[in-house]
C-alpha cells in the first residue's frame, strides 16, 4: 500500500497573449481560490508589471497558495493592441508550463487564450494550442474535447477538428476513430474518475446516412469502427443522427458525445454551456484544461470580461489533477 | 381600398402515416382548438374510422370548427406496423391539401409525420415532404426552415439539406445562397409579419474558414453572395463562425440564422426547442408547417406522444395565413 500524496496539487496557468483577457481573466479567477481549490496551489505565468497592472494594481496575494513565475515581456503590451514582438513571449510561458508539467513539477496547466497571429508574425510556425502540445510532448493523437462546467456537464469530442469541411470525410478512418474513442474511454476513466464512460457517437451524413441513402461513411467506416471499440470493452453506441442526439433523453445516459466535426458538435455545446464550457486535450501525457474563448482584444483591460470560463477550466484541470493522482 | 376579409382561416392537417403518432397527435392538438386558435376551422384528412380509434373513441367535435375529410384507408392499420399497401393512402392526403390550398380552399396546411419508405415500397418514388410540395408546386427552389415555438423563436434555415456531407461544398453557389436568401428575406416579410428581416449567415467551415485558412468557400462563394443580397436590400450579415453564432448577445437581434447545412444548424436547433420545433417550407405558392419529428412508431396508439410540436405547427401555420391575408 503505497503512502497516500498529501502535497497540494500545483497547477500552471499560463496567462496568454499579452494584449488580451488573459491575465485579467486570471486574476479575478484566483480572487477567490482559496474558497473554490482549497487542496491546490497555483503559478502563474507571465510579466508581473503586466499582471499587476491588469489585476486592477493588486494581484490576489493569497498566503503562498499564489506565486508568480516572471517572464519579461518583449516590450509593453497595450490591451486589444497586438505585437508581434511579443509572441515568443507568450510561446515562452506555454513552453515553461509544459516542461514543468512533463517533470512532475505541475500537476495540471490552464492556459489562457492566445493569438495564433502574434506568434506566426513573430516566425514561429504556430496553428493552435492542441497541436502544439501534441508535439512538445511527441504525443501522436490527441483529442479535444469540449465540456460544461459543473452544473452544465455535457460533454463534446471532436474525430476532427480545425480543417476545411471538404476535407473531413477523407480524414475518418476506423483505426482513427478507434485510437479516439480509445483515447477518450481512458482518460475519462484516468481523469475524470467515471468507471463505465458511455460515449455515444454520431454519424457524418444527415441522418446518419439513412442506411446509406445520404452517404456511407457510416456504414464503411463509423460502424466497423465502433464494433472494434466495442470489441475493446469501449461503451460506444452509435452512429446516431446528429440532430436528435442532444435530447435529455439521450445525454442523461452518456458521459461524452463524439461529433464527427468541428460545426456538428460546437455550436450546440457552446449554445448549452453559455460561455462558461471548456476545452480539454485529452491522449496527453500531462494534464491541460483551457478556457473555450479567444483572446477579447475589444475587452481587454476593461474588467468586464466574464471570468466563468476560466473559472470552470481551472476547476477542470483541479478536479482532473487530483482524479490523475489517486488513479 | 378592399373589404377586410373577416372568414376564419382554414387550416388543412394531413394525419400521414397511419401506423405511426400523427392521428393521435392531430386529435391531441385539437382538442383546445377553440381556446388556442379562436379564428381558425379546420380540416383534417384521414380516415374516419382511425382518426376515431386513434383519438380514444372520440374525435374533438368542437361545433362545426373541426370537419374530417375522410380518406379510405386501403388496409387496416395496425400501430406502429409499417404496410406498403396504405402508402397511395398518405399521398392521397397530401395531395388533396396541397390542391386545396393552390386553389384557395385552405389557406395553410400542416403536415403530420410520414414514412417514406411506406410510399416507396408503395412504388412511388418520395424522398420528402419538402420536395414533393416543391415538385407538385412547380417551384424551383423552396427553403426548409425550423424554428421553435413563439416562446422559443430561434429560426434556422438551411442552405443545403439531404445530401451526403462530403457534397456539400459544391452544392453551394453564389446564386443559389442569392435565391436563398431571397426567398428567406420575402417569406419572413410576408408569412411572419417581419418588416425588416435579418438573417445571420454562417461560414461552412470551422471558424468560417479563418482568412481561407481553413477553406476557402467563405471568400468564393459566401462572401459575394452576401454581398449581391445586400444590394438588393437584403439584411444579411457574415459569414460568421458557425460555433459561436448561437449565442444570445448575437441572436437577440436576428430573425433567422442561415446554415450553411443540415447538421451545422440543426443539432443546437433541436437542443434549444425542446421537441416543440417546427418546420416550415418556404418559397412554396402555398403555406406549410409541419412537425420537426418523425412517425414515433413505437409510441402510436398509446397516447404517450407529445403533441407539442403539433400545436406549434399549427400555431405557426395560423399566424403565417393571417400574416399572408393582411398582406
Amino acid at each position: 500500500m503505497s503512502a497516500v500524496d498529501t502535497r497540494p496539487l500545483h497547477i500552471a496557468i499560463t496567462t496568454g497573449e499579452p494584449a488580451g483577457v488573459g491575465p485579467e481573466l486570471t486574476a479575478a479567477a484566483l480572487r477567490e481560490a482559496r474558497e473554490r481549490w482549497p487542496s491546490a496551489r497555483f503559478t502563474v505565468l507571465g510579466d508581473r508589471d503586466l499582471l499587476t497592472s491588469r489585476a486592477g494594481g493588486a494581484w490576489p496575494a493569497v498566503g503562498d497558495v499564489i506565486e508568480i513565475e516572471h517572464h519579461a515581456l518583449a516590450v509593453p503590451a497595450e490591451p486589444g493592441k497586438l505585437n508581434a514582438a511579443n509572441g515568443r513571449y507568450v510561446l515562452g510561458l506555454l513552453d515553461a508550463a509544459i516542461d514543468g508539467a512533463v517533470s512532475g513539477r505541475f500537476d495540471a496547466i490552464v492556459t489562457a487564450p492566445l493569438q495564433k497571429s502574434t506568434i506566426n508574425d513573430a516566425g514561429v510556425p504556430f496553428t493552435g494550442h492542441t497541436e502544439y502540445l501534441a508535439e512538445r510532448t511527441h504525443t501522436p493523437r490527441v483529442v479535444m474535447m469540449l465540456a460544461g462546467s459543473s452544473e452544465r456537464p455535457l460533454r463534446v469530442a471532436l474525430a476532427t477538428t480545425h480543417l476545411p469541411l471538404k476535407d473531413v470525410s477523407a480524414a475518418l478512418s476506423i483505426d482513427g476513430l478507434v485510437e479516439t474513442l480509445t483515447i477518450i474511454d481512458h482518460d475519462l476513466r484516468a481523469h475524470f474518475g467515471l468507471p463505465a464512460p458511455r460515449i455515444l457517437v454520431t454519424g457524418l451524413n444527415p441522418h446518419a446516412g439513412e442506411n446509406g441513402y445520404l452517404g456511407r461513411e457510416e456504414i464503411d467506416v463509423i460502424t466497423p469502427a465502433l464494433e472494434r471499440a466495442r470489441a475493446r470493452g469501449i461503451d460506444a453506441p452509435g452512429p446516431y443522427p446528429a440532430d436528435t442526439l442532444f435530447q435529455p433523453r439521450y445525454l442523461k445516459d452518456a458521459d461524452c458525445v463524439l461529433a464527427m466535426f468541428h460545426d456538428q458538435g460546437l455550436p450546440v455545446l457552446k449554445y448549452a454551456t453559455f460561455g462558461e464550457g471548456i476545452n480539454v486535450t485529452l491522449g496527453l501525457p500531462i494534464i491541460r484544461a483551457s478556457v473555450d474563448h479567444g483572446t477579447a482584444l475589444d475587452l481587454a483591460g476593461t474588467g468586464r470580461a466574464d471570468p466563468g470560463s476560466m473559472i470552470a477550466a481551472i476547476d477542470a484541470a483541479v478536479t482532473m489533477a487530483r482524479h490523475k493522482r489517486s488513479a
